[in-house]
């Protein structure tokens, strides 16, 4: 569960919540049932459009996993490759068939190793999981990112819509202040879903998918040296180097406690 | 048919045709010939003056059969080659010539086999095509992504225009919402253009070239082991190693049922 | 006579002109003597302070040339270099001296040729004719390119000035319209010059000076081929392995005719 | 204390602190909680949801160091690295750890020296902590980067929600002005932190950043002179050569004073 | 002194000014104080904030030299180089130590040969010079980009506090119109700083820049002809190699006259 990523959401959505409340013209002045309708069908005509079909269920599917899933730290990646290094070593590589962890993918890489298949079979099929997973989030920064020029579009024509039916009634007075208000709720509502929503889980997933790809690369490189009958130490300082300088010092002050994992 | 685009640009239109209904100022306040003249009269000016006329009606007439076709899958493309391949293997090279297949290509690429053409001949005429073909598909990419930047040109100017036809008369208060209406209308036009239709066509032409491509690449990376007189074995292997990780995955799903196509 | 070129600037302002005649304010509320002096005289101080004054009125001489020549047709091009590598070789290339042809490029490659010159001579001077109106061409389109953008940045400064002089005297509410039609009339001469005018000449040069260029490559590496002695045949080859292979299908239908050129 | 950021941060404020004071409205018409609610409390959602939590209270403490301290001149890290040189050339390496330096920097170069540790060692742990520092001032470039393009998103969507609100009740003419300037405001605060905050101090950062680069390049490579026992005077030599040829001459005119330091 | 800079930056503001006074408001309907010192104010605090205040300084110097400072044509650099060959040739190399030329660089060229310096020496001497030339240019070509930026900036958020206090005061309608005008003035001064001085004198700057560098390749390339004692004739062809075609014929042309020189 990514709490960041769900509390700056909600805390968005609070923060205009409350600077309506402030405003003092009731919550039902910034709803709109037409103006909803124009922003989010507008929208998914464009994306329906642009992207086949399947590829746009698919890859929203993917967004959600990706934005409440936090990656593990990669100093825990290391331990758990360590842990399971010196397992091998003092048992054998077949006992790693029956060692219980949670990350699927390092389940995965045990059984591979445990079935005694050659190095190069379990680097090709763990690398083609590693592209195929981050294909499927780039598709979803794409999307993402369409979604975040479309919406202040659909916000604008949805705003000159409403600009022209206020227009043509200027004879009642009274209906000109909220004739207007309705037609720039589009534009509010298409400013919001690009810059509170849509912009940055894009830049989130971002983030979240190059950990990702760093964290499956550790543990790709863990497999093959224990496959390889390494000694434990050595494949700590292989894994260890694909830390930034900072990322390592960090790691250092923690190293204590979950050396024991 | 490629359904996805055809339901994205009707439902496009659909969303703004039922905002303007539910904007309740009538379908009339929304058309003006003047207007239509001014963005359609001045996108053609532009087009004309960019590009020589014969290029741009051959980009629309390409334009109008990409957006309706949908390319094969990959993996249908894959077993008709296999399927080839083994009744090539059976019988011999000439029986290509006699097999019924809806493909053009496919179908000029079995002739080609089937007159026992040299392999360099057979790959140079394909790939001159495949060539001749992507480079329509960028002319009408050009010119849709011009059109997407001038047809907002065009609705701003038009507005300007009608805005100072507009200012000049100000005696008579009940003309001018009317006549700012009638203003606006341009920019409306512009932008539901180049928001609705052009740059989701163009996005999609750009998908659904590189799929053709990729498709083609198959096709003739099949007909040259075809006429190696190689395994059909390998030639799956060989034209397997194109498709991505993920799409690989989703082949094996289906592969029961086409292979026996 | 780049017919496109004239028929599409025409025909944009005609399309303009007809927008303010439906408008039904007059031709001549959309002309305002201060509102022309300010977009044009703006205009020119920045082209002057930009680039060198000899530059700017060399490249628009240029430029005004390659907008009304249209270059010939390759095949036309290979054609005519073809009945000149015959004519060299049943005659005798002096023989080239004496032959009557328009195009004055074409001209001074034969009595180079005609001099008996060396080939790396002959090379090395017609590129450099070539480099120097590819570079004519590039000067154009850069100036044309800042004037693209400078047009609306003078006709938004001009607005501001007529702003300001009509705010200054709200008092006489009649003059509140016709004032700010006049201040809108810069932001609309700025748009015309940019959208209508700048931009697509600009794409059209661009068109034209890459066409140009390779005629010139296809000039050269025939005259060469001439020079070499070499077959007519053999020339023709290499001459269409410049073509695009769209290019060759389309020469291929016209062959029959232009061959007696 | 880098005073240049200081005053121009201060007189960008004063300045339109006057510029309030000048317009006569007082500064109470220019602050409005909500609106200052809305801006900052956004943006933090912004950000939040955009980076993890510890990373971004971490750049900000380095973006506050950074911005106060002025990393030393070139041309006294040089005279500081001479003078050690000539320190250890007529004592020993091991006096390099007596010395008493204020640059912690060269403190732990020293110190590392007079260790006798080999120079690969030396090379490889400073220039870690190098990369440590660049990576955190890169990230903090790019936190600004966003607060920049983010800020006046957040104004943007402040002014419509505060023009909603002033459009729903339009029958109090004396409401309206206030309304609509408090609706102004968020972009004002939104202007205002991109353009006189954030802008500038990433632009400031980014070349204190990359001053600070080169002085610890300068500072390793001087310890690894010292360490491999080089003449001052050649070591002097190598220093200045990564100096840029304006740089050197400045230095020159200072050279007297500062070599005796 | 380069008249077109100059007449272009004269221009520039005459035709503005032209343009207020036949608007009719009077030259003082354009002049605000607050405004001016809204623009410059900010403008100042922008640049303090983001480049040291030395820099600042430096580039502004450097820049009204380059300015107002026309480099010579490529021609008439070349003639000089070729009597300065012939002259060493005649007598002997030490002659140019009292040659009379206005140009400083050519100047330091002469007597660096006179001294009999080693030709590596004096290309190293001579390119460094060059390199501080073109680094002080780059400084001021990436402060006044910036400017062009940030002036329409300061002149938005100074409209806004414009706008902010004449909202407040809407009870006076005389005073609305004068009000807006005022608040408009920042965004005028802003566009015209970045749009008529800022981005042209860049633009010529960057023309000039390059001049002059090419002008300094050409009198290096000439003094170490000359040290080696090269024939003047292989000289002038070494360094009309440096002309593009264009320049060549220009100068072949204007080559009966300054031959002399």
């Amino acid at each position: 569960m990514d709490i960041g990523t769900v509390i700056g959401l909600i805390w968005g959505t609070v923060v205009f919540a409350i600077a309506i409340w402030l405003g003092g013209a009731g919550f039902m002045a910034y709803y709109d049932l037409p103006s909803v309708f124009i922003v989010f069908g507008g929208l998914v005509a464009v994306v329906v459009t642009k992207w086949p079909f399947g590829t746009t269920i698919g890859t929203f599917r993917a967004s959600l996993k990706a934005m409440f899933f936090v990656p593990p730290t990669y100093s825990s990646t290391i331990e758990q490759m360590i842990v399971l290094a010196e397992k091998a070593r003092r048992e054998s590589i077949f006992a790693l068939e029956k060692v219980e962890i949670a990350d699927p993918f390092i389940k995965k890489a045990c059984n591979l190793a445990a079935d005694n298949r050659p190095p190069e079979v379990i680097n090709s099929i763990l690398t083609m999981d590693m592209d195929s997973s981050e294909e499927r989030h780039k598709a979803v920064l794409t999307v993402l990112g369409a979604i975040a020029e479309d919406a202040p579009a659909m916000g604008m024509i949805g705003t000159l819509v409403g600009l022209v039916a206020m227009l043509q009634n200027l004879s009642d007075p009274s209906a000109i202040g909220p004739g207007m208000a309705v037609a720039i709720l589009t534009t509010f509502y298409g400013a919001m879903i690009a810059n509170i929503y849509a912009v940055p889980i894009q830049k989130k997933l971002e983030v979240r998918s190059n950990e990702e790809k760093k964290n499956t690369i550790i543990i790709i490189t863990g497999i093959l040296g224990i496959v390889a009958g390494e000694n434990p130490r050595l494949i700590r300082e292989k894994l260890e180097s694909f830390l930034t300088p900072s990322e390592r010092k960090k790691e250092g002050a923690e190293e204590e406690a979950p050396k024991k994992v």
